[in-house]
This record gives C-alpha cells, structure tokens and sequence, in this order.
C-alpha cells in the first residue's frame, strides 16, 4: 500500500467544504466517514467506480480520501483530498473488500493528529444510484471496521445530515448537472430521425443511446447515462417508477416516450421528452397543451421557502381543470442530482409533501398523462430553485 | 394493495427449486427470504428491476414473491410464485419503499399456514451487480420488518447457504447464460469495422453498444448490457477491477480491448475481446500465441473436484514460461452468472484459492497481458464446468 498520495491540487468546492463542515459542527462531530458513492462525491469531489472508496472530513477541515489503487488516477483529477490508497484484490491475498479495507482505515486514523472521539458514518440509503455494472457496498461492511481503526469513538448515524446536505446544491454542483443535461440532449437530438413506424423500440433506444454516449464524457472524468424507449401502450406503463425498453414495433400515429437519466462526474438527470410517430391527432395535442401549461405553473410556482406541495398542486389543477386529473398518476417532482432516480430524495414535489424549497435545490418537473388505449406523454426536466425562481437546466 | 395475483402458470426451475429446498433443510430453515435482486432470481425466476421486491420460499416448497405493482407484469412472464403486490409508492401517502413493505409482508405471514419458527434472512452482498440506474437496497432494511411481521421467529443468516446455493446453476441457467452471450456477440461482432485510426473510445463503444442494444431483448423479458473500449495505454489500465470508456483517439498500431458484462433476466456475461487497429506487430503477435495457449491450459484443466487454483496456475505457468509472469496481474478467473464481475463470486480461480470445482459451475475465464508501453491484451469467456470438462459459454 502507498500510504499516502498528494492530491492534483484540484481545489475542493469551497460552498460544499463549507456546508460539510457547518453540519458537522451543528451535529458536533469529529469526523465524517463517508462510504455510499454519493457521499464520497459530496464531501470530497471525486466520484467513486466501484463503491469500494471512503472518504473523510475532520472536524478541522482536513479531507481524505480512501481509494483503490486502480480508482487513483480518477480521485486525483476531481479532488483535493489526501488520497490513501489500497489494494482490494492482489494475487498475493484473497480477501474482499471490506476485509483489506482496515488497514487503510487504521492509516487513517494515525494520520488524523487529534483522537476523534465523535464520528459520524454515513448508512446505506433506501434508494441509491447505480452507474457501474457492479458495486462494493462498502456502506454495509463499514461501521464495525471503523470500530476497530478507532477505538472509543463514538458513532452516530448521519443520514438525516447528508440527505438534507444532499438536496441544496452549490454553484459549482448546479453548473456540472447543467452541463450534464446539455450532453444528455445530443441522445435527444437524435430521437426525431430514430423515431419511425416499422422501428422497434430496441432500435430506437440504441440509436438515441448511441448519439448520448459519442460524446457522453466530453466535459467530465466520466460520463454515463441509460436512454429508454417505451411507444404506445408502453408509454402508459411509464407512470411506474421504473422505465423499460421494449422491442415492441412502432406505429403510425403512437406516442413514443424517451426518457434518460445520465450523469456527469457523479451528478445526475432526469429527463424525458415524448414524440408522435407521423402527425399529433388532436388528443395528443389536448394533452401535449395541458402538460405544457402544467410545466408553466409548476415553474412559476417555485421559489424558496414555498411548500413543494403547491408545485405539484399547481400543475395538477392545470391537469385536473383540463380533465388529466386522474392520469397524472405520479408527483410532478423529486430531488435529483445525488441521486438519479429517487421519489424520495428531498425536496419532494408530492401532494402530502411537508418538505419546503430552499435556494439551490434541484429537482425534476415532470407534469405526464397516461391513458389506456391513447398513451402515455411526460415532459421531465431538471430545474434548479434559483432566489429568483426557477432555473431550468435541461433547456433543449 | 392487491391481496395475491394468480401467476402466469410459469413452471420455476425444477432442478433449482430443489436444490433449495435442500439447502433449507440442510440449514433447518421453515422459511427463506430474500430480497437481493440475485437472490430473488436464484428461488423465483423473477429478476426484479428497482430491487424492492422479496421472494419466499417455504419448507414444503411453496414459493411467493412480493412485487411492486409496476414489476407484476414481468414478475408474472417468469415465475410461478405466488405474487403478493405492493405499492412502494402512491399519491396517497408518502412512504419510502421500506415502509411500504411491512403491510405485504403481514399478508405473507397470513398466507402461510403454519407459523415459521426458523427463518432464513438474504443480507446484502458486499458486491452487487447493477442494471439499472436507481436500486433499492431492501435488503437493508428488511430484518426489522420480517420481525415485525413474523414475531417470534428465529432469524438466520444465510449469505454461506446463498453464495453456495448461486455457484452452482443448473441446466437450465446455464441455457440462459449461453442465450445472454450470444446476443452479445451482436455488439462484439460491430467491433471490427467501429475500430479504426482516428475514431475516439468513446464512439467505438458507442457502436458496438448500439449494436448489442438493437436485440438485446431477443430471447429475454430483459435484456441489459455495458460495453467498454480501452485503447492504447488505456487497455494497460484494464488490469484493474473495472472497465472505463474514455475520449483518447485511436492510433494505428493501438491494441483495442472491448469489454462487455451484459445479462438476460438477471443472468450475467463478463466478456473481452482484443484486436488491433491495422496489422498486429510481431510483439503482439507474441502476446496473443501466449494468451490462447494459456487459455487452453486452463480450459484444458477445469473439471469437478478440481482446485480452482490449479486452473489459474495452468494459465499462468504458460504466461510465465512466455515471459509475461508478471503483465498478468490479475487472477485467471472468478464466479460469473449471478454476479457481474465480483472477483470473490464463487469459484475463485486465483492462486490463493482454496475452492472446489463442481459441475455447474460458471466462471469467467480471462488470461490477459498488460504491457506498459505496449498496451493490454485479455480474452474474457464464460466457461461451464460439465462432467465431461469445461464448456464454452462465449462461443464467438
């Protein structure tokens, strides 16, 4: 193991170091250990592959960072903390993960001058992002490994800490979801010329994908996204909370759903746009009116300090008054950015929501109606709460 | 909630189904749950998409599968559980999915007649495959729940009797593997004409991605797949524990390695091919001799009741002999199907392995040569191990 590495001298984001450590004095903590990917972008800026990173914060504002070796070049390039590195898997041994992950640990803990008697470990949480066709859940196997790099510590969990750290994003976290979405529209750019009766979603879904991914890392360390293509009948079954492409041919005259959640660097979209095969008939363009004024009143209801509530009852009435109502089957929002694809990440834009805007909360509008037999249209964007309302970031 | 639907009269796997129940009453289980997307698979068939699914499997055989109302469809086309809907999520109330979960839990509890004594928990696994962009970690947050809804039951860790239980496929997985490496051959098979001088990685996996993603579905409820390209100096840097498209333009003379894992219904492929952009120079000539030759070593040694160390060392005893003992840093092989690419799925074929061949086991088998200054080579395969030796899964 090379004990410790010099960071690139990328500096920290200076509004996140501080939001961190503020939290960490108002909660009285020492230091932070964080392990879910997520966090470790938080705290620190580098963006965990494999989920086998952890990353802490001192009390101080010292910021470390654990990493597999292999992971080092990319933890350099996107942050500031010392770097620890180890080996999770060498011919010389046979351990996983978890089990190599204490000798780091204990560096760690030598390295930090003061004993920290007070630390915070970050939890799994419900929902978490995936990006990588395989993930350490380093998150599960932590605590008691933490236990034994630092004897007498107390632990506390921090859940309720980094989800509330999570939802209000920095000026410098804002600017890469933008730039996340502007990649996001060339996948986009390309469904008209995709989109054609006789085509199979499949091959649809590939050619949008494929336009994404030519230049999905242009601007970032590492780019990925996941488009999907759902048309007719399916575009109804997308009020789910998943989406699903399926090889279904398409017809003249169907709605054809793209939808996409993408990221830049470990911040995420969530996007959707919904086209016809041929020519609107009329009902599609009842619906694609009520949707777009659905959107207007739910942007212009949002600012800080407003219930996130009266968003989604804003684009509902607009839906309900034009006979939508009950095929609007979801909220019109949900946080995004840490998280791809959560209905419960903060703020949530729900009907019995209690949560309340604040300044630099990004979330998604996604006003939608789905009817058997007719289709399913939504139009999803990625909006920031600026103090002069909102920003949409997705403008394509 | 919709108490129970009846399934689609889907036949569960014969020879899988027993092999649990055996394993349930070797480990003196009443009843085993599971909620890792694996593990759902491995008892029901039903590979679920969010992750917020469980599946039961009683002593006496009856199997029940608790599915989000978005997921019944597709948990209908591939078991024949019992399916228990749920809704994680409604306009009605704002819960998280783990909160959702007790109520269908509780009907489960009803369901089963007799009251289980001995239950069977799934943990989390330290490494999880991931499909798609957003998981529920249910698995996280079960055991609280189960013990609400099954009070005074005795609850059991079954992490040894599942990594067991997965090693091991049957007839029929194993149909399924071989299906999901034949259509990914389709994206394999658009490598050739997609490398050339002066194109980036980034729109070479773009090809081969969309020409896999065009029939991904075919033979599959759901079809999902990753494919990476690494050029140059980058393919030296695939000797780590993942793959990673990047920008760089390709340049003649460039070794070229494309990497897959793609899946079909939750059963999983790890897949490298290497090529050259123009004419392979006489040294990578040299490399590719050596690579097939210990290939074959190793394909050569696999049988049930076989050390899986021996397997690696055939590979590397011919590495070695060649001149390349030290390019080849990684292990020859590790458990694929159930799992993506963890290098502790069972069987391990490392060095320091002390696992057992059996026939029905999956593996990759993956002997590879990383060069600085010259770049990587690896071929990756999907080998079964038959009673007649191994068989190639990833015939391309």
């Amino acid at each position: 193991m090379n004990p410790t590495t010099p960071s690139s001298g990328k500096s920290l984001d200076p509004e996140r170091h501080a939001s961190v450590i503020q939290a960490m004095h108002a909660h009285n903590l020492d230091l932070l250990l964080c392990a879910t990917p997520a966090s470790v972008r938080l705290v620190s800026g580098y963006w965990p592959v494999m989920g086998n990173s952890v990353a802490a914060v001192s009390r101080e504002g010292a910021v470390y960072a654990i990493v597999p070796e292999d992971e080092r070049e990319l933890a350099q390039a996107t942050t500031a903390a010392e770097c620890i590195d180890y080996q999770p898997h060498t011919l010389e041994r046979l351990t996983t993960a978890p089990e190599a992950l204490l000798e780091p640990l204990q560096t760690l803990a030598k390295r930090l001058g003061s004993r920290p008697r007070n630390i915070g470990i970050s939890v799994s949480d419900a929902v978490e992002p995936g990006s990588y066709v395989a993930h350490n859940r380093m998150q599960n196997f932590l605590q008691p490994l933490v236990e034994q790099a630092f004897p007498n510590a107390a632990f506390h969990a921090t859940k309720e800490m980094l989800t509330g750290l999570e939802a209000v994003k920095t000026p410098r976290e804002i600017a890469v979801i933008r730039r996340a979405c502007e990649r996001a529209a060339a996948g986009f750019a390309a469904a008209p010329a995709a989109i054609a009766a006789g085509r199979r979603e499949d091959e649809v879904a590939a050619d949008v994908q494929a336009a994404y991914e030519r230049t999905a890392n242009q601007g970032f360390e590492r780019g990925f996204g996941k488009f999907f293509c759902m048309s007719g009948p399916n575009s109804v079954k997308a009020a789910g909370a998943y989406a699903r492409t399926r090889s279904r041919v398409l017809e003249q005259g169907d709605l054809v759903m793209i939808h996409a959640n993408t990221t830049g660097d470990g911040l995420w979209t969530d996007l959707t746009r919904t086209y016809t095969v041929g020519t609107p008939s009329a009902e599609h363009t009842r619906m694609r009116t009520a949707i777009d004024e659905a959107r207007s009143a739910a942007l212009e209801a949002i600012a800080g300090d407003v219930l996130a509530s009266r968003v989604d009852q804003a684009a509902r009435d607009i839906l309900s008054n034009r006979g939508f109502g009950p095929a609007f089957k979801h909220a019109v929002g949900h946080g995004v950015g840490f998280a791809a694809a959560d209905a419960n990440a903060l703020p949530r834009l729900h009907p019995k929501s209690s949560d309340i805007l604040a300044v630099g909360m990004t979330f998604n509008i996604e006003p939608a109606i789905y009817l058997e037999g007719i289709g399913g249209m939504r139009n999803c964007d990625v909006i920031a709460c600026g103090s002069n309302g909102a920003h949409i970031l997705s403008c394509f």
